[in-house]
This record gives C-alpha cells, structure tokens and sequence, in this order.
C-alpha cells in the first residue's frame, strides 16, 4: 500500500495537473463516507416518460428533486424558495443560458445588453456569444457600462473568480429595463459565511459545487416572475427537450441526505467542507506569504446563520496574483500547473483563477509547485 | 382488481389523450420483463467528476457508453461505426443544434441555410430560430430549396411525421457548400427493415426512440468529420459542459443488453417491439379502411438485414389524413385527442402526426375515438 502511493505521487510529481476547471472531486472521500445511503437503484423500467410532472410549469423537474431543493434551502437559510418556480436544468450553466434567453426574449427592444463586473466568470463570455444571438449581446465588464437600453447583469456572489462578495454594480434603480440574473453556485456555508436569505428575481444554483457532484449537470433557479420562469422552461425543452430523470433523481437523494446530515454533530457535509477549504486555505495562504511573488485576495469575517458563529470566506478558486510583470497562466503552465488565465475574466496576465476543490493529493502537487516556484524566481531575480 | 381497472377505463374515456409527443412509454412492459439484467446502482461517491476520459476528444462520453454503441450497431447492423468519432448529447436535439452549429461555423459564409424535406419533424424549426442565431437561417422545405451558399439539408429517414425513407432531396453533388445531416432515430429494426448499413458523415440517433427510455435524454453522433466532431463537442461544452454521467451508464447497461437479447429467441427485444408495433398499424389501418374520412401513407416491403425476411414498415408516428376540407387537428382536439398539426410539420391542415408509442390502453382510446369520429362524421354529412 505504501509503495502504491508512492508509486502514485512520483507519477503525479511529473505530471500536469489541471487546476484551469473545477472539477470538484475534493468530496469525494465524504461521499465514500456516507456510504449506501446515497445510493440508488434505477430498474430497466423506471423513469421512460419525457415528462416528470404534467401539472407543472417546469413538466421536467422531478417532484422529488423539487421538494429536497426547498427543504435544503430551508435548512441553509441561504436563499427564499417560496412563491417562486423552481426550474431545473442541466447544469446551471443551461440555465444561465437559459435566463438570458427569457430576459431577452422578453425585452421591449433587442439585441439586450449582457454584463458582468470583472473579474466575472470566463464561461459567460462563451455562453452569450458562441451561437451569436441577434437577442442579446455580451458587453463585457459591469464597471463603467452606461449603454441606454435594455440589459443584463450577471451578479455571481460570491463571485468567481475572486471570491468576493457581490452585489450589482450597474445602478439603475428606476431602470424598469435593467434585469439581474444571481449566480449563487457559491453561496453554501462551506464557502462563505451565510449572512442573508437570499431573495432576488432569478436565482441560480448548481448540484456540482454544493456536493461535487460535477458530473450529474444538475442545477436549478428560483424564479419569481411566471412569465420569465415559462421563458425558461422553453427554452430548455427547445435545447434537449428537459433534463436527465436519472440525475434528478439521484440529485434528489443526495440533497435529502445533506439535509439531514445538517442536524448532525459527526456528519454535516458542511461542516467538512467548511474544515477541508479552510485547511487549504490555510495552506496556500502559507506558500503565498513565505513567497515574495504571488499575492491572494483578504476576505472579511462575518456572522454565518448557519454555523451561528463569526467566520471567515473559503472560496472554491483561488484568484491568485503576482506582483511580477509577467504572464502568470504560461509561468503556471510551465510548471505544469494548467489554470485560467486572467484575460479570459476581463482582468489582466497577472491574475489566475485555480480551483481548490481538486483531489487532495492534487492540491498538495500544486502547493509544491507553488513553493517551488517562488525559490525559482528568487534565483531568476 | 377488475373494478379498479374498469375505473381506469372509464376514467381515461373521458380524459384528454396527449399523441402530440412521441412519448414512448409504449416500451415499459417489455423493461418491466426483463427485470433486474438493466438495473444500475449508483453509490453516492460514484461519478462525480466532470470528466468521463480525458484522452477522448470527446471528453464527457463514458467509455462504456462508447463500446455499447458500437457493438449494438455492430449487431443490428444499420451503421458503420469504424473511423468515426462518437459525441453523445442530452438527446439527439441537442445534438442536431450541435451539428448545424458545427458546420455553420465551419462554412465559408454565414448564415448557412437549413432545410428539410417538408413533411419535416416540425422540432427542426425550433431548433433553428429560437436563439435567431446569425450563423444559420431556417429557409424551410427542401424541396424546390434553390438559395445560392452554403447549407445543411436535414435528412431524417425513416421520417418523421410521415415514416417513408428519405434520402437528400437538394441535388447539388459537385457543391462543396452542401453538407447533410442524417437523422436516423427511427432506423432500427422494429420500425423499418434495415436494408443497408448506413455510412454518411453525420448520422444521429436517440436512445428514446430505440427502447423508449425519453427521460434519459441520451442521444450520439456517429462523425467522419474530426472539425465536424470537435466542433460539436466545444457547442456541448458551452451548451452544458456535457451529458448526464448516471443517464449515460444507465444507457450503456441497457444497450449491453439490448444488444444480447438480439441473439434471443424469446427475449429479442426488436422481435418484440416489431410486433407491438405490427399489431397497432394493423389495429390503426383497420380502423382507417372502415372510415370514410381518413387515409395513411403505404410503405413497400423490404428485405431486412436483422431479421433476414421481407417485412413491412411500422413508424413511430401515424401520418394521418383526411378527405374533408376539415382542420384535422382541432377535429382531433374536440374529441380529445392531442396531434401535431401537419403545418407545423410543412404540411396542411388535413394532415396530423399521431404518436404510436403510447401505453397501450391510451392507443386504444384513441383508435375508439377515431372509429367513433368515423361516425359522428356520418351523421354530419
């Protein structure tokens, strides 16, 4: 045993790791953990139908995967979930794509501006422009947009890349055209303090980055407004004609066991979480002060509802800086640490985004590498 | 036991009967057969990375998912699978956007036309409009299409509404701008004898219309093209950064078995699909020659590979037509019975397509409905 996982980490010590996505398979242990009662059986007849629920406005969304996404918001406290259509969809990023499309499709004039306050979320870029709509336009960074007319602004709190606290930054308070999707893929207390019941027009979340669950393209928003929330359900049925039954069902499970792990003193998914970002914060945090190169972003304390105590902000990336004049993707990417590249968030080659949920023996990789680097430029200086 | 099926009888006879979809719950009895050979189970740590192989370019396809593909085309014989790249997708309509999406961004020129043979699944026109992408434009029926530029003609055979095998009907065959996309969701042996092991460039299929699992929404590429392929991966990747993981091992286990019960005298899944499928046209024509009213498209014989016999055709889909000057999908309508209306399909108001996949106590309200319409229309004469 020992010699495998030596063997393991001499393979590992010479490969590339990708720290460019992130892949959330830092919970997997918890998951191994929790055993069989996260397990489900499908049988060979189960779930044939296109339809979920003929009653519903979403006819996809499983009832099932309904009532464990409000039971464990009611239990987070993180987000209101009543009058509000729940839509489901195949990841969050769907439903971005989604939203955008209803807003637009609703809007008096088009193409609808889209924004988002750098440093924002890479993909959005992608998202709104790949099939070159005529209904909406990206129109890049939030800071400083002043185009008349309709618009969109992305508000991802907190935020990735950088971890920070959002609220929107275009101000347009009488701006009857000015609509607000919230990306809330982050707002679990393993990653930042739950300080408010979240209660917007369009909320999004995604199954991957509460439990890891990456692979299962679960994600859901709470709507408030019905004909947007319809806008939506079209869309998706257009795009793949609903959402996987296997993954709703499996999701649903999983969201009632972390529900009820919350209760619990031994188990609560969250508090393992809380303890594993936090420990590798704390870790990295240590490699960036004994470095004189790289700089990290300070997060304020706050009073988490949830945990009932004072605490500090864990996000799933880190927005790693560097005080050199350099290209900081290529510098990673020379020692072989794959990350995102500032430019592609709207801010500059000194930034990076690294994902903190890899595997632990990954993680530590990185760290080294890191380390390794520092001395590296101290000799290059 | 009689009592609450009577109940159920007499509960549906008044109840609106959706034959708008192509559900095909039609399916269940023969999973529900079979028994535990199809059920998976899923651990709650099982799958949760985004990756499914990182050596393949498409990186999201479960390799296990990729080998029952080829060995179930292998068996049933009515694909090349050789030199080709798989994509899997939420569904063969995620797909088909991914390959407009492909070729268009790939074409010399934008937009690139898209066309279909009228009577066309009236999806494709969905599909093509609802983003008012600026990369292609819908221009409708191919036959008589004669734009100038690039386009993509889509070829669905058999086809759907109208279930008569299709081949490209816009004959430019020295025009390089010209590219094609081959629909085969209802080429397997149960609906059509399988006559040639189809070799084209981009062919889609769904695992719906195979064994009736719709909710899975798992559909695949086979692709000659490696651009071709690459671009549709990068699309499924912004779309939805990927294809449920537990619906693709779902479908995997089910293929795997699907392919060997091919071999089985008793078990043979086509087999039995073949003769549901025989017994309800018979059951539908025979209402239809007792009517007045109604007509139904002939399909030849064939000989089939499968099967190794000459055997008829029994689509998916009824395409049902009436004598009467008469908007046949609202006379449906008033007696109940939901059907896509013809002009949604390219086609006129005598014309509807009737899902013949339902349960089989829902198709048999509807043949009485018909029989009956039969009759009421008597009367109005």
């Amino acid at each position: 045993m020992v010699k495998l996982e030596n063997m393991k980490n001499i393979s590992l010590s010479d490969s590339v790791i990708n720290l460019d996505h992130g892949d959330p398979t830092a919970y997997e242990e918890y998951w191994r953990k929790i055993g069989d009662r996260c397990t489900v059986t499908i049988r060979g007849c189960d779930l044939m139908s296109y339809f979920s629920d003929v009653n519903n406005m979403c006819w996809f969304l499983e009832p099932t995967l309904a009532e464990a996404i409000k039971e464990l918001h009611d239990a987070v406290g993180n987000a209101a979930t009543e009058d509000r259509y729940i839509v489901v969809g195949t990841g969050s990023t769907q439903l971005c794509q989604a939203a955008v499309h209803a807003l637009s499709s609703l809007a008096g004039t088009q193409p609808v501006s889209v924004v988002a306050a750098a440093p924002y979320y890479s993909t959005y870029v992608e998202e709104t422009t790949y099939v070159r709509s005529g209904m909406y336009k990206w129109e890049g960074d939030a800071w400083g947009f002043d185009k008349k007319g309709p618009y969109i602004e992305l508000v991802t709190s907190p935020n990735n890349p950088d971890g920070t606290i959002r609220e929107t930054v275009v101000n347009r308070p009488d701006d009857d055209e000015g609509k607000v999707i919230h990306d809330f893929a982050y707002y679990w207390p393993h990653y930042t303090p739950i300080t408010r019941r979240q209660d917007h027009d369009i909320m999004l979340f995604t199954f991957s980055k509460i439990t890891g669950h990456a692979g299962s393209r679960i994600g859901w928003a709470l709507v408030k407004d019905k004909e947007v929330a319809k806008k939506m359900v079209e869309y998706i049925t257009v795009n793949s004609i609903g959402v996987s039954k296997e993954s709703q069902i499996r999701t649903a499970k999983i969201l009632k066991v972390l529900k009820e792990t919350c209760k619990s003193e031994t188990e609560n998914f969250f508090e393992y979480g809380h303890e594993m970002m936090k420990n590798r914060w704390e870790k990295l945090r240590g490699v960036v002060k004994e470095s004189d190169v790289f700089s990290l972003p300070k997060y304020p304390e706050a009073y988490c509802n949830f945990f009932g105590k004072t605490l500090g902000s864990y996000p799933a990336f880190a927005w790693l800086g560097t005080k050199e004049e350099t290209d900081l993707v290529n510098e990673l990417r020379r020692r072989k640490v794959m990350s995102r590249a500032g430019e592609r968030c709207g801010s500059d080659k000194k930034h990076v985004r690294v994902s903190m949920l890899s595997h632990e023996d990954v993680f530590n990789v990185f760290l080294e590498r890191l380390a390794n680097m520092k001395l590296i430029k101290s000799i290059d200086l």
